[in-house]
């Protein structure tokens, strides 16, 4: 028999099989598993008096607490598609994203309502603006804030799982857009169901995990864990903001087993001032990912931590997590080789085909030394871009994922990131990665961050160009930085130039964007 | 996307990452899981080379070894059906599956060819007898052995994943016939793979895991290793027959980390007098299942292996597992109520909506106390039984599977299985369980085994009746066992009559037939 495979099937799970346990905590507040499905039913049915139609959009902009944790079953058990918005997006994202999916609903918080208020008119197709919290008066927005609203809707719900269509949509996710204008990512219910299975078995989800979600879960489908940990009955511990002192302090409250970070959170982590001062030994395990990862990050998290800690990749079209680096047994590496391999993105998990090929589509060798496009084919990967068939049938082209990520794969099948595809310059027939020479700019201990782009050369094609950032109170000038280049790099690979800025553009989710700096240059 | 679920694709994953380590041992044997890859590409070729046409069935009878586990894929990627024999049928069960399913090729273990040879007129259908080892020569087996004819065959394969029906059948698998002719379950290639991936969750599964194959994979798809082993590439040992020493011998050579046992197999380890003698300190899981545990059982044996054992369920019908006994957390039990909790039959994994219902199908409340028919929905649920539609259509009425299991479930949602339905004793409007008396009759000192039947009663529709096995060089007679009988049972389910025998009928698997008693009296 087939039952549709739907994430609502893992709240189902939960509320059965763990209606007593404390399933989620947003201190000072935690709700039991029973409590979180009841939740849920009322945000449904909060949606579906308001005549929510099925596969309409319901947009949340929040930080990330229990209300955002809730929407991603309630919306669906409306039968709505649920759009997590990063709130860290300008309001200009905002517009466009709001109508480019035809968002119905906005849930917000009331930290953004100038935010929403200053694009409000250009927003005609959004029926009503709810704000999770008590909010300022204002005559567009509902009356009653969300609690207020959810308290006077009814605890049941009659569900049909079997009248799911598991090939429908049940997230937009819209990409970052460092490399164009954001783009809605379709993951169905089908996608969700089984990256949360497969990602459980490569992380080792389990009932016993205490999970921080120091990654916003309106980031790439929160890395799967809005579906996985509920599959398995783990608790979500939110986390509003993140800062170190938050983070320790809840690891040693609510004893928390497991979290991801990305490597600069990492990184704040290891230099907070007060870190020995918490009992972190509940942690188990951290999983690593978001941008390249140092060796020495690894070991250092894991002396901290005294845990394992692990590096990985994903994409917003994969639901996200594509590949983890769990050592494999039968390599029986040393100390160092292990600290090497966890911070390689590691290699496919369950469900997922993953190739690099070169522009003609070939497949590569895993020598280590081929860089190809990583291309894959799985079950957590997208349908498709939202209304967008040419963008979605070029990256799907030949009938594989097209990740616009360049990688080695190692002879032992490891995943290693070069750069992202359109970031290689190209010169002179030679590849050069762009961050390659940003890690090399980045090591002078004058520069506080850098991007290098390529720019049109008419003998050479591309060439490269490094804009830098100093360190407030340095000083620095081109010919003294190309000369640090040029101790580290092939001759062709040093920049061709080098411009000073105070400051370089970045999107919502703090990546560079380079296409500003292209077209500028 | 949408990838066709098949366990194929943990084969070409075990391939690709795990290519290099050793994935099967067969001792004196091992492979490693490619050349497990090309051995099952070399049968495909061999099925194909002889014209095997998609969906044909293709069946094998062999003890537990690595011929088996390769036709768990070889027969697959030559989109053939699979059909793993229990060994342990009777000719007449062989003469009738081989027809039912009308198989054209059947590969089999030299022990067995005098078995064959006896129903071969009445095998018409079978077009080729391959033997798996030398073979004395007949005119009718093949005259190379499967070793010869696969290396001959080459190791390569063109094989698209995206052109299997997910739902078409992968294996067929012949139930026992302990209350019926044995039908033959058809098991999806969504259903194995949905099967793996939710059963690798529950039981933990990981690539450090050593199994050792206890449970013939010809038993109702050996519990489900050959598919999620191989999905986290775990190392397969193979048992080509139980007994305690050949368990513990290859568990000290092997460093077995996991393995699976029915009760009757766990008491045989611990009464092993050698026991202690061996080092299985690598042993890190048990599971148990197949019949009821005691929870001393469980106690002992984490006592004797120094490990966690847990009980679980099962059906054929179900790819087989449903329910693992996993304490759950937060319920904070104590020693005791840990080993109660694990000799129970547990609460669903991922993939599985179970309830107990009544005779009109209205599901009963999780109170410990109402018994009812366990019926469940979920991932790993068969699609119907091989060219019975009537049959399937009985055991699927109301949309979810019956299982004829009668149980009842705690309020903190752990399955306590009763009694098969059929063996349930309806006696004056009281329910009786066959199996309480069977346990109440097995503890007399005198008894070696027994079963009990419902035979027709005028006044009380039926009654229960005992066919007992005295031990050897025992004596007793009717009126003292029925006292016996009355010191534990409530009147109306103390045994009407007791019959002694010299033995009970079995069945393929070690199964009491009690239709064969119920014929008779």
């Amino acid at each position: 028999m087939n039952v549709p495979l739907t994430p609502i099937r893992f709240l189902y799970r939960a509320r059965d099989q763990f209606g007593r346990k404390v399933g989620i905590v947003d201190e000072p507040l935690s709700w039991t598993y029973q409590q979180y499905y009841e939740r849920c039913v009322q945000l449904a049915n909060l949606l579906l008096s308001w005549n929510l139609k099925p596969s309409s959009r319901v947009a949340f902009l929040s930080y990330n607490t229990h209300y955002l944790l809730e929407a991603y079953y309630g919306v669906l058990l409306a039968q709505g598609i649920f759009i997590p918005l990063n709130i860290r997006l300008n309001p200009s994202d905002f517009r466009f994203i709001l109508n480019d999916c035809q968002a119905e609903f906005l849930f917000f918080h009331p930290d953004f309502l100038p935010t929403i208020k200053h694009i409000l008119p250009d927003l005609p197709g959004v029926r009503k603006f709810i704000s999770l919290e008590p909010c300022a008066e204002t005559d567009w927005v509902e009356t009653d804030h969300c609690d207020i609203l959810l308290s006077k809707e009814s605890k049941e719900l009659a569900f049909d799982v079997l009248a799911v269509d598991e090939n429908a949509t049940a997230e937009l996710f819209y990409t970052s857009g460092t490399t164009d204008q954001p783009k809605g990512v379709m993951l169905t219910h089908r996608n969700l169901y089984l990256h949360a299975l497969e990602t459980a078995i490569a992380v080792e989800a389990k009932e016993t995990d205490v999970r921080l979600h120091t990654i916003p879960l309106f980031h790439v489908n929160g890395w799967g864990t809005p579906q996985f940990l509920t599959c398995v009955g783990g608790r979500h511990v939110m986390l509003k903001k993140f800062s170190p002192e938050e983070v320790l302090q809840q690891i040693e409250r609510q004893k928390v087993s497991v979290f991801s970070l990305v490597p600069s959170m990492a990184t704040a982590l290891l230099n907070y001032k007060n870190l020995k001062k918490y009992n972190v030994s509940s942690v188990k395990k951290i999983f690593l990912g978001g941008s390249t990862i140092e060796p020495y990050l690894v070991q250092t998290m894991e002396d901290a931590f005294q845990c394992q800690c692990l590096g990985g990749y994903g994409l917003t079209e994969t639901s996200p997590v594509l590949t983890l680096a769990t050592p494999k047994s039968y390599l029986e590496l040393d100390e160092e080789n292990q600290y090497q391999i966890k911070a390689t993105t590691g290699y496919p998990i369950p469900g997922v085909d993953l190739k690099i090929v070169d522009d003609s589509n070939n497949e590569l060798p895993w020598n280590g030394k081929s860089i190809g496009e990583i291309v894959v084919r799985g079950d957590m990967v997208m349908k498709g871009y939202w209304q967008r068939p040419e963008e979605t049938r070029q990256a799907f082209k030949g009938g594989w994922f097209h990740t616009g990520d360049m990688a080695k794969i190692s002879t032992d099948g490891y995943l290693l990131i070069v750069d992202r595809k359109k970031d290689i310059i190209v010169s002179g027939g030679e590849n050069i990665s762009s961050l390659e020479l940003e890690k090399t700019l980045q090591i002078h201990q004058s520069v506080s961050e850098c991007a290098v782009i390529a720019v049109p050369d008419k003998r050479w094609g591309e060439i490269p160009k490094a804009l830098v950032v100093m360190k407030p109170g340095k000083h620095l000038n081109e010919d003294e930085l190309l000369d640090h280049c040029r101790k580290y790099l092939a001759p062709f690979k040093v920049p061709a130039s080098i411009n000073f800025l105070d400051s370089l553009p970045r999107g919502g989710t703090g990546k560079v964007l380079k296409q500003e700096l292209r077209k500028k240059y």
